[in-house]
């Protein structure tokens, strides 16, 4: 390989450059403290685990987006982690042992084998919570309010929220009796929004009109809050599982509404992201003119059975570079640029000024100084016997 | 594999709990902030690359610690770093191309394929800086000088500083001939200080009996600063190299004598750790009563040839999780319990506290709060009408 190559970079691998790492350094400072001032405690998960427990209780998808490597200690296969959250699940089923609800947080790598789509970074900065062992409501509606609360602590202006629950699905399924194959067929009709196929799939598939007839409404069940009560009416006949969904998903939009009246929520009850993971509410949050999900989150009560300790269990996760390119940034101060010169009192002066937060750089013997380069707009000069910071 | 063996983690791989986890994070915001105010720019490095970059003029030692994956989407190898440096020469060379001086700072985890040694963590947090494009000595003096700064900010009292010069034993090295199996064979008996067996492997190998003192002095010139004297004497004949390292390092000394009068020196010609990588003067930071160094750096002005530009290169690294074992740590504040209530004003009240830096952990309907797990000393109580802060 020539030296013009070497320094090509895997498709969708990043470096960070100086200013963009800092804005970066910065907002991942601001959420944490705002995760920290929730009582969400800050865990660092492994980079590599053995993909018995990484992989433990998520499905194939994840699997598939794992990097596999041989430990060469044991012999047995580590995954490097693609997702923090059932390593937060095996850190509350096993570390931690809590017995009232437990609050996790965390801002961790994460890797890849591709991208989920084009121009997504395979190796993205995952930050977010992580709420165990309490079932009701009120936990997915406070990590739902700070999903909120991280967005507005960015600067993004009027997000949307989608909310969706894989219980009315889960549950209109269970009634329907499908084959493994039919399921998956369906599953990716209704992702695809693809009504004529799905008019056709249906006929052919389920011999019930009435289950066919519920399948088919999903598609439609998307759009403002008033979704709802079209979905009661739809769903009068259907089990009382899918009831009780639409109730969960109505004292949601009522809380969050009276928190955050601005709110702009989109309900979509065939969103399936994630189904065979999630157990109940499940939301996404997007910004204006971004069109991936900023965040992602929703319910998963089972992941921690892998452990020997199911859990009730929500949260959501962002990309931290994602939510750099859409924060609100500030100009990072310029330092002060000090040339070459020598002493105890000069030493004292520059330590003073860095203990104040100033930034200062030290010239080099014979160095012209590129102040643009250095980032500075000030200099340290000896003026009339005393150390004193000058424009350049 | 049973339930029981899922939570198991690979040897040398750990998970970081939430106090640990918390004051990591503060001693990491802290030491960046250093960093930042000496005019070191952080950057984050990918935490893959292809291994053609990744391991561009390292040697073979960091290619065994380097665990490698297949790219999937372009066939070639990847390698997860095992050292951030590299990375940094390619970020250095390449895609910032600074005319002057180019400070960096970073904190990423890294993968050793296997621990270094004993006890030692096989994905560590990297800390460090790298300062490019000055080959003068001021550079050297300023790294260690930020090293020491590192250690005086976390709490370490009366670090040792272990300083060397791998030009020594190069320049001797250059005229003594030797084959590739006959210098690594001499490398390893330095290294061991194992005397008997240097004595007769030199008897055996070198001819030149002047030589042979010579290489047979390296061992004995380690201590006080005083070695430098006695090195002088010793190599009054060497080649001009090695009196060019002796004087180098004397500038050293004295210079950093005059801003740490407190610092305890300990000089070490045979110390060559790195040696392959390094050219100039190398160093590394000791706490007492731990066995391991706690920082190491050196002077590595070639790395950035692989990448069509050698500059001048020097900087340090150590572990965060190393440095949080023996950081001074300062006990995390306890929270706010709020016993499950509802309102506007509540909710206002909630948002107050936290936006004073308080942490607010609010209760589920039916929790029975445990103040101990919840790490909370007060509670927000509605007394005579009001929301107030009381003790639990």
């Amino acid at each position: 390989m020539t030296v013009a190559d070497r320094w090509l970079l895997p498709d969708g691998v990043e470096e960070i450059l100086p200013n963009r790492a800092l804005q970066i350094e910065r907002l991942r400072r601001q959420v944490l403290d705002l995760y920290h001032s929730w009582g969400y405690d800050l865990v660092i998960p492994p980079l590599v685990e053995f993909t018995d427990s990484l992989l433990s209780g998520t499905g194939s998808d994840l699997d598939l987006m794992t990097f596999k490597v041989t430990d060469q200690l044991s012999g047995r296969t580590m995954g490097i982690r693609a997702d923090i959250t059932p390593q937060t699940s095996r850190m509350d089923a096993h570390s931690l042992q809590r017995q009232g609800p437990s609050r996790l947080c965390y801002a961790s790598t994460v890797l890849y084998t591709r991208p989920r789509h084009a121009l997504e970074s395979r190796s993205p900065i995952q930050i977010g919570v992580e709420l165990y062992g309490e079932a009701g409501l009120a936990a997915d509606i406070e990590v739902i309010s700070l999903m909120l609360e991280t967005l507005q602590l960015i600067g993004v202006d009027r997000p949307q929220l989608d909310l969706g629950h894989v219980g009315v699905y889960g549950s209109l399924l269970e009634c329907a009796e499908l084959s493994f194959d039919q399921e998956a067929e369906l599953f990716e009709l209704l992702q695809r929004k693809a009504v004529p196929e799905l008019d056709s799939w249906l006929t052919a598939n389920v011999s019930d009109p009435e289950m066919a007839t519920l399948l088919r409404a999903l598609v439609d069940l998307a759009g403002g809050v008033d979704v709802l009560d079209r979905a009661r009416t739809l769903f009068a006949e259907a089990p009382a599982e899918v009831e009780l969904a639409l109730d969960e998903l109505q004292q949601t939009v009522d809380s969050l509404q009276a928190c955050y009246p601005e709110l702009n929520i989109y309900m979509d009850l065939s969103e399936l992201r994630g189904y065979h993971y999630h157990t109940g509410i499940v939301f996404a949050a997007y910004a204006q003119g971004v069109g991936q999900a900023i965040g992602n989150g929703g319910r998963y009560d089972h992941v921690g059975e892998g452990f020997g300790r199911s859990r009730p269990a929500t949260g959501f996760n962002m990309s931290l570079q994602a939510l750099a390119e859409i924060a609100t940034n500030t100009p990072i101060p310029a330092g002060i640029y000090v040339p070459v010169t020598e002493g105890d009192e000069l030493r004292d002066t520059i330590a003073g000024l860095r203990q104040q937060g100033e930034r200062v750089v030290c010239g080099f013997p014979g160095q012209q100084p590129d102040y643009e380069e250095l980032h500075c707009d000030r200099q340290l000069l000896l003026v009339d016997g005393t150390y004193q910071v000058k424009p350049v």
